[in-house]
């Protein structure tokens, strides 16, 4: 893909900010006696193209299982997708299965809509069933709160652990008729490469058919989503959409050229950003570690030892502790798995040299504790083998993220 | 192996209960200022047979090179072994080899040994080159140190982060001249399957020569150090040593037959015994979880299985808060890559069925979370696939384990 110029800029809004797309979410009381938005849907006003990428664990959430299924039956066109937060829906069987299938149900009878062009997403916790009833209660309010205007309360009902928000709208400059791509997801533990307990939701004024979108997607998605990770766990309800209507009637895609690599650019920088908001706001986390492993032989071994180094809980603490511990970093590298000569590795913390060929360079630990107090820590690995590199993004380790996850279901 | 009679019992002891050897350790400041003994060595009256088995790491330190090269030069006939703590030796290029080989040779020269039958290990942090000097100053005060009755010093002086001496001695009362194996190991971060920042000494007055007892050393090691995790991070340094020497002039073994069963069974129960220590001693751990997966189509795939699950910082987290949060373990055996049935899953926590089918048994959660409080917490896994099973160890994940990593080098 040769790189178009800078055209996309991004602007405050949310989800409905692409023409053509309402949101709502009201209190189902899914988790009981929780008054907390938990129930929310998105909806496009016209057909439009869907995609979807979902989680690579064996253990497969129903609404995982229903969304692929419409996606396949409807052929990839989608007019909504109704998410719940406080329940995954995960190990529920049958039950599962059917409550899955309803909650599209209810949304397509109430926006008069094909079963089929409705996904459904769910997140919380595994192994109960859905409050149905309290579902069914909550659908004619749902259906009422629906508005242009609603988008940031939708961003807010998928929210579990997360503590903030999570959006990013992209515009581009290109045209008179300018495109809008808007994303929103949530995180925030079990965030791994292969995606995470981890929902994002994309919109976008654009058209492509399908097939296109559901393309384009998977790179944007190589390139961010499974480029995260918050401890190693990947759950059973991961899941990313995208819809893309056409409202904005200049912005139809129909194949390769540059059209599609603007849109492709744009929509990488949505998942990009929305992916490095997830691992900010990681349970417990208070840095953002970008790892950039590069002179690799190819993208895929440099990702495959940045992974490594991401998910070592040892590096993670030591940035956490603004310890200039790359000893753990190069041990990380040692057992991803990836060929390298360990003599010839250089690795720099936000931008401090502190180890040359293997060895330690001489630096100033004091300066080097400074650097890392930064909430931003960048970690480069040099291997000087070849002309590949990849980055990996992951969050510090601290106790929070104990605290978090020692009694998240009581 | 058939399954010999239960015939080894375990003592009190050290490393030096089996008959000739001795231990012994001094402070040789590795760590500037600190008086905490620091270098340590274990020494056989007679020429002995040993074996080692190191880290698969790629960045290898330079105390294992060296090891390895005299484990080769002397076709596995051992005498003594050298030890520091403190300092890994690790990531110091030409320096760091001339070191540890020199380490080796102030032994050999005090205990007018052949160098090559002098191994050394080292553990600490990555990336210092030793203090030479001091360690040369304090050779004559170590060697003055070695006797019978020293084990437990030596067993002290390997520590790091560990809080407690791990040591297990077993002897055997088959026959009137019974056989004694004993054991010591150094956890307690990094450890995982293919062993760890672990350092384990084994010494035995049966002889074996070096092949079999290397083939024996490895059939242990398998069950044993390469079934736990701690954090999921494999050394630059894991090293597990056997040295038998033969004083007692009943047990020698030359070959296949119910004798080296016998020494089979002794040495794997010794290392798993090892192996447990380390985990429950595991930093900032409370608890030793046991994984026993079973019903599975191979003992590689239940231990794989098992790994995925001791390795999931949510499984550890929620066991940390006594929380029966079986969802993650499920969830953890979706994404291990082993394949197998969800809906024929079966879960129990100590025992308590809180899983069946892959959907939810009908359990008392504040039950569950009572059984969750004993500081010994055993997962079993049910597939119904097939008849193989294994057990994989691991500890808790609490605060603790964050505090000790987070400025460790401080």
């Amino acid at each position: 893909m040769k790189k178009p110029t800078e055209i996309w800029h991004e602007i405050e809004g949310t989800i409905t900010s692409p023409s053509g797309y309402r949101a709502g979410a009201v209190s189902a009381e899914i988790k009981a006696g929780s008054k907390k938005k938990d129930l929310a849907i998105l909806y496009s006003e016209t057909p439009a193209s869907g995609a979807g990428l979902f989680t690579k664990n064996q253990v497969v959430a129903a609404p995982v299982v229903v969304s692929r299924k419409h996606l396949q039956q409807a052929q990839g066109h989608v007019r909504a997708i109704i998410v719940n937060s406080g329940n995954a829906n995960a190990c529920t069987g049958p039950t599962g299965l059917r409550d899955a299938r309803q909650m599209t149900q209810f949304a397509a009878a109430a926006l008069q809509m094909q079963t089929a062009e409705t996904l459904v997403a769910s997140t919380g916790t595994i192994g109960n069933t859905l409050p149905m009833i309290r579902i069914e209660r909550a659908m004619p309010g749902l259906i009422q709160r629906l508005s242009g205007s609603h988008g940031e309360e939708f961003s807010d009902a998928i929210l579990t652990t997360d503590t903030r928000r999570k959006v990013c709208v992209l515009r581009s400059a290109r045209g008179k008729n300018p495109v809008t791509i808007a994303g929103t997801a949530k995180g925030s533990g079990m965030i791994h490469p292969q995606m995470a307990t981890m929902l994002a939701f994309i919109t976008t004024d654009a058209y492509l058919p399908p097939n296109l979108l559901h393309g384009s997607l998977k790179q944007a998605v190589a390139v961010s989503f499974n480029r995260i990770t918050v401890d190693g766990d990947t759950s059973t309800n991961d899941s990313v959409f995208v819809m893309a209507n056409g409202s904005n009637q200049n912005a139809r895609i129909s194949g390769v050229g540059a059209a599609l690599d603007h849109f492709q650019e744009g929509l990488t920088r949505v998942c990009t950003s929305l992916a490095r908001q997830i691992v900010r706001d990681g349970e417990g986390a208070k840095k953002l570690i970008s790892i950039t492993v590069s002179g690799s032989c190819s993208v895929l071994e440099a990702e495959r030892m940045g992974r490594s180094i991401a998910n070592s809980p040892l590096v993670k603490t030591a940035v956490a502790g603004a310890d200039a511990n790359w000893g753990r970093i190069i041990c990380a590298a040692g057992y991803s798995g990836v060929s390298f000569d360990p003599d010839r590795v250089d690795i720099r913390l936000n931008g401090l040299l502190v180890c040359r060929g293997g060895r330690p360079a001489s630096f100033d630990e004091k300066r080097a504790s400074r650097l890392l107090k930064a909430a931003d820590v960048q970690i480069d690995v040099l291997l000087h083998l070849g002309r590949s590199s990849a980055t990996v993004w992951t969050c510090d380790l601290t106790e929070g993220y104990i605290k978090v996850n020692a009694s998240y279901r009581s």
